[in-house]
């Protein structure tokens, strides 16, 4: 299909089969926006044909609780608008350059809840903490291991990140000091948006279909705060510094071509957790670092495919307690690590938990993040001759705060 | 000081020198309330001098977000306005009686953090999993240990809860079955509301500054699911069933009279964590339950200054890393248990794991809760001559639901 925005039709992240959900500010003040090619469209201007209440506040939340017929619908509506000639002359108006405008959080998240479901990622950090043999928890095969985040914590891209003080505890210490995070790191991560509430227990298939779309997600975290902080209750404020999204809602929808199946199981799931159909997606990931003032170096490259729980498994396990869940809630997927070296997600695998620095193409060497540092994530499912682009999940490391004494 | 309520003079939680804040719904819809005596003021409808707008919803949000000279202003006019007898003719009109309304939800939760910050439970938990040598976690006594708990599973007393379902593995299973929770437990907790937002790090004064109250916090707990999840990541299915709150909000100026200091420390604390003054508070506690038609039996009696860490250090702990604190966070204590075997908080306690079945004043038998069973918290800070009582934390236990196949 093609757009009569001709930008939408070439090399871009937004062509028509996309149409992603955005909040945007060009200087005239907050607006939801959808992305076409080189252009946000301004869609609380045009005729979409839906209840103005959808788009009376600078956030998806209202067209999210509206429900799966709305989405549908609006759409529907935007694709007709988009790639019918005869609609250009109303709606061009309403388009502005994508390069003129800053983009904002395009939802209000209700809770976040971040999961540990890569296969790879797990037995990789296992590995480092308790050899080989142990990686994996026993738990691991049959829960999709999740923990409350902190969703006052969730920044768009392009947020500054400040490096976080803590307590830390080095092998060498015997008590910890409040000082800096000196392993402060990443997590490649896609993330769910829910958009339909729940009260009680909800299957696999009601929890794909509650989902309103994807972002990818940066879970920002101090390993060396972590380290000291989590047991026995989990990570808490080595994960709370920021988490980081990407701009763009990308619908179900647009996924819906490039669902596959999670991988063969290991020990048999639970009825429960058996899904009905493929809910994981093919979407190519990569991780870029940038030193200040530097050109930046990839250093990773995977795929969500590689997740062994899908996103609908998450969200049906997390309604089992009857945990009622609601629109805006966030379901970051866990670190999304392959099998190879170059496949891992987060510097602390990639350096081996800094025994194995990186040297990055402009000859810096890393085994965490240094201030000044700027991480972007890519993402894209590449269809036959389009793709649906995620745009960029970036953050810059600021210095640690000076305290005063 | 009296009130010209007369029922606000004698035995009573809500005396002149509390009025905590609620919402009622006596039938008309849910408006904002303050308690005295037998009554609940219908605050919206007085003439308090104060902007319309913060009661224009019945959540307590707005006022808490006005900040600390708004909860200074409200309270000193409503103490006027209930002890001076010359505005009891404006006034009285407005007085409905607590026996004829429901209590609601007094705010709207941001986000529910709960702690684990009672020696006397970490020590008796501990010990029951790890042996009294390894009792205490090696942070525990430098870091107010704390998870981010599921604020949409927040109710306020009186909401009936449903055993959960989960993953359960018992000692003897190889593999996890999914079954309703067999030990499904309670734990008596305080909790403070965070009235006013943070951005960075605040000291633990900034942080006592920026609670506006207290509520009593009953955090349900499947300890049979906790035991198989729990590890890496913390619990998560096992307390997002629901968490039950007090519906009145205890004014941090009403406790002023009771503030203690936290226990001699074991370990020196990092300075950031040092209390410059007494925040913790002599708040009397008790748990009764009552099985189903049957008179409830108190289970356990202990005093909120047990506790190692007030919610002053909790919140400042909770800030180091960065992360946003909103008007509207809770944050749980942690379960309080005493010294004494009858000062314990929690059935696992009381119980010892079930090992140690309690035996009730009517002669029922309980390791854990049964189908049926009433939980009542009870708390008071007695002064002399008046109580600030909370009022009561309560949940009846409803059986798990049937699947379908």
């Amino acid at each position: 299909m093609t757009s009569w925005v001709s930008s939408a039709n070439g090399d871009t992240d937004f062509p028509i089969e996309n149409l992603p959900y955005g909040v945007f500010d060009d200087g005239a003040g907050p607006r939801m926006g959808v992305a076409i090619g080189a252009f946000v469209l301004d869609v609380g201007k045009i005729k979409h044909g839906l209840d103005p209440a959808l788009f009376a506040e600078p956030t998806w939340n209202a067209v999210m609780a509206a429900g799966p017929t709305v989405w549908a619908e609006l759409r529907e509506r935007l694709t007709a608008l988009l790639s019918d000639e005869t609609h250009r002359a109303a709606v061009e108006p309403h388009l502005v350059p994508l390069e003129k405008v800053a983009l904002l959080m395009p939802f209000r998240v209700s809770e976040y809840t971040d999961f540990y479901a890569g296969r790879h990622h797990a037995f990789n950090v296992g590995t480092m903490f308790r050899g080989a043999e142990n990686a994996l928890p026993p738990n691991w095969l049959s829960i999709p291991i999740g923990y409350n985040g902190r969703a006052s914590s969730v920044v768009v891209s392009g947020t500054p990140v400040r490096r976080p003080w803590g307590q830390i505890k080095r092998p060498e210490d015997e008590l910890p000091r409040f000082a800096p995070s000196a392993r402060f790191d990443i997590e490649l991560e896609m993330a769910a948006i829910v958009g339909q509430p729940s009260d009680g227990m909800v299957s696999v298939a009601e929890a794909d279909a509650m989902i309103f779309g994807y972002v990818m997600l940066n879970d920002w975290s101090a390993r060396d705060i972590q380290a000291w902080e989590y047991q026995p209750l989990g990570p808490f404020q080595a994960k709370a510094t920021a988490t980081t999204i990407s701009p763009w809602i990308v619908p179900k929808a647009a996924l819906e071509p490039f669902r596959v199946s999670t991988p063969t199981r290991e020990r048999e799931l639970l009825p429960y957790l058996q899904e009905p159909g493929p809910m994981l997606y093919d979407i190519a990931l990569s991780v870029a670092l940038a030193p200040e003032g530097k050109p930046e170096t990839v250093i990773a490259r995977t795929n969500y495919r590689e997740m062994y729980y899908s996103a609908a498994q998450q969200l049906a396990h997390h309604t089992t307690s009857g945990c009622p869940m609601r629109v805006g809630d966030l379901l970051g997927s866990g670190t999304i690590s392959g099998p190879e070296k170059e496949n891992r997600g987060s510097m602390l695998e990639l350096s081996w938990g800094g025994k194995e620095p990186l040297t990055l193409e402009t000859g810096e060497i890393r085994q965490f993040l240094e201030d000044g540092d700027t991480v972007i994530l890519r993402g894209a499912a590449v269809g036959n001759g389009y793709r649906i682009g995620f745009g960029e999940a970036r953050g810059t490391i600021l210095p640690a705060l000076k305290l005063q004494d």
